[in-house]
């Protein structure tokens, strides 16, 4: 982790310095500090902070890095910081500012920065491969950003934390690496989601366990990996997730004993077959050796076209091909739909089409704010009752109060 | 060269077989063409015709393909072959299909054939960094193109040709590396162009060859190699530059001896960062070994903004950094300006920068359609005539037949 040693009063000195000091100081919003979580973690290493240009560009036109010793490391997703016009000219020729958060408290330093331009349309077209508006990540960090973007070398004063309760689930890369070794792993397969789980899910991530034992490995452990950066407002917010995730453990539709849960701390894009490759390497960099990728990765709907923005195959042929993730095993998703016979969420089988029904997440989601129940089987009762939970807590007759007591 | 063997009375059973037979029949528009021409001659190497989609995707992503020996070589554009609904129910099931000309000629062969999405927006979004309406290449190739792309192997009946006067210009990869060898180069330095040639373009190939001089090189041979495939309608037209090329040999500003002057058969995208990849990875697969890379190569206007489309720095900083072309020297270009001084262009000295004048492409088209002159040595005489002569043909008063008369 590239952090300030906190070493007593020397670290908070650094700090106390860094408040006084001429160095100019930068606002992060929400989303930037998401990355500065992720990039002081390593998630996104080698990158040693916020992109500088040449790092931007090949992000942009090659989805990859390459080192100074020839080493190709994959890296589809810009992480860059943008200033305005304003912030630049207070930087002048400064090499270091400090990022501070929203009380302005600084939260790190970064030096040897670079400034440069931030094309806003070049970069939205070539990650997203579209620039039609809507995009959420876009509007929400894009749109109103500064012209300008900022790359240097980050240092953290402390771990980042969001004092909301979850912050134990928020495990680095090196605990995660640790966990898996106290856990005696011999594989590590990983599962993100940024969605609740349901037995579907459930199914899918117990297979995979019993091909990897079947494989020959002895003790694969699941790396079950919700999303916890910025979502779109109409995802299931993270605190309802894990709460949610939590039931599934407790009612042992996951067996604790193979599961690790924690939070990956990064932003949520829905850059479909680029932002893929992305949460596949972020995995690997916490000690992942196996990533299961389904139908339409990161994918969204088109913001103004009546269509899927991504082919929902085109996630899995990208990270297949990935530059810099040729080691990565690649766990195909089976297809999993409710088996009315069955009475419980099963593999597809075309031969009996008319026993399953698809349930969406859209579905999912309408039920649960309705109010109403799914196919018994489909999910646990007590994952189910923290949805209907979730929903209820929106509605206008329960008042605004309930919604402020949900940690943000 | 992908070439069905033209050995006498088998090459045209052949060719009347393919249309005769019941193969389908796809039509070629004259974009179409220039790539059956840039792919059965190999200047897209390993790509043996119209890419699949696994190709597609990989340019898209990555501007590079890996091969199954886990080569990366670079491949930034897509070169794709449209079709419609209707053509794509005609082929059905068929695994090969015949590529006709203008005139319904069979030209070459399709074979092994793979049908896929055209997706426009994000072929578009992916290759030039904008969706504005108004890019050259697109609104003539790709806005009315079909919404499927069809992959293969390309078998052409014989190489392409134009008879436009010009194809004695025309070499292939291999007879320009044959030509190479005749004149004994050691060192090839390949320079792309769309334009008239100026003094400032001969005073870099001159001072280029210089320094490879000096770098101990003993022969080094300049590749002056203009794009000959479609170009935007306000550029100069292939017949007239070619013209135009032929004088500034003709009047000794470039030396025929050391001077190979051929034709890249390739369409203009104006995809700058993207499409520079392309001009060069081309010119390796010709034969040359260093390539000189100026301002904002491919580079356009912005179409809907009052902006350069791309950063001029852009295109150098992205093919110095490109996967797959990592042993290309690239030279970078040196600023020429018209020295009224030395009456003459010069390397720009800033210490006495009123002394010089820029003129840009621009610039020089308005003085040549103005028939007006520009300053005494900015370009040789005989050089100049050919452009006036071009834009005098332009002019309503002496009627469109001129304009016919020149070969499209």
């Amino acid at each position: 982790m590239n952090l300030i040693e906190p070493d007593g009063p020397g670290w908070e000195t650094k700090r106390r310095e860094a408040l006084l000091s001429s160095i100019p100081q930068i606002k992060l919003s929400r989303i930037d500090l998401e990355w500065v979580h992720v990039l002081s973690e390593g998630w996104a290493s080698p990158l040693r902070g916020f992109m500088r240009e040449a790092e931007f560009l090949q992000t942009l036109h090659f989805n990859c890095l390459r080192l100074e010793d020839g080493t190709v490391v994959n890296m589809s997703v810009p992480i860059v910081l943008a200033i305005d016009d304003s912030q630049k000219q207070a930087i002048g020729e400064n090499s270091k500012v400090t990022l501070v958060d929203d009380n302005n408290k600084p939260v790190a330093i970064l030096s040897n920065v670079e400034i440069y331009k931030h094309n806003k349309e070049e970069r939205i077209a070539r990650t997203w491969g579209t620039t039609a508006k809507g995009l959420p990540y876009v509007e929400e960090a894009i749109t109103n950003a500064g012209n300008w973007l900022i790359g240097g070398d980050l240092e953290v004063f402390e771990q980042i934390k969001y004092n909301d309760g979850l912050d134990r689930y928020r495990l680095s890369p090196s605990e995660l690496r640790e966990e898996f070794t106290r856990r005696n792993a011999d594989a590590v397969f990983a599962f993100q989601l940024r969605n609740p789980v349901h037995n579907g899910h459930a199914l899918l991530m117990t297979d995979t366990r019993q091909r990897l034992l079947d494989m020959g490995y002895k003790n694969p452990i699941l790396l079950l990996h919700p999303l916890g950066g910025y979502t779109k407002a109409d995802d299931v917010p993270l605190w309802w997730r894990m709460k949610q995730h939590e039931k599934v453990l407790e009612e042992g539709v996951l067996n604790p004993d193979t599961t690790v849960v924690a939070i990956f701390p990064s932003p949520m894009l829905y850059a479909g077959p680029t932002e893929v490759q992305w949460h596949a390497k972020a995995r690997i960099n916490a000690g992942a050796n196996f990533y299961i990728v389904g139908r339409d990765p990161a994918g969204i709907s088109h913001p103004t076209e009546k269509r899927d923005l991504y082919d929902a195959e085109h996630g899995k042929k990208v990270l297949s091909m990935a530059p810099g993730l040729e080691k990565l095993n690649i766990i195909p998703f089976r297809v999993a739909a409710y088996d009315k016979r069955q009475m419980k969420m099963a593999f597809f089988d075309p031969s009996r089409s008319n026993d399953f029904i698809f349930i969406s997440g859209t579905k999912m989601r309408t039920l649960a704010k309705n109010l109403e129940s799914p196919p018994e089987g489909f999910m646990c009762h007590g994952g189910w009752n923290v949805l209907v939970e979730y929903y209820r807590s929106l509605l206008p007759s329960e008042g605004s109060g309930l919604r402020e007591s949900v940690p943000a």
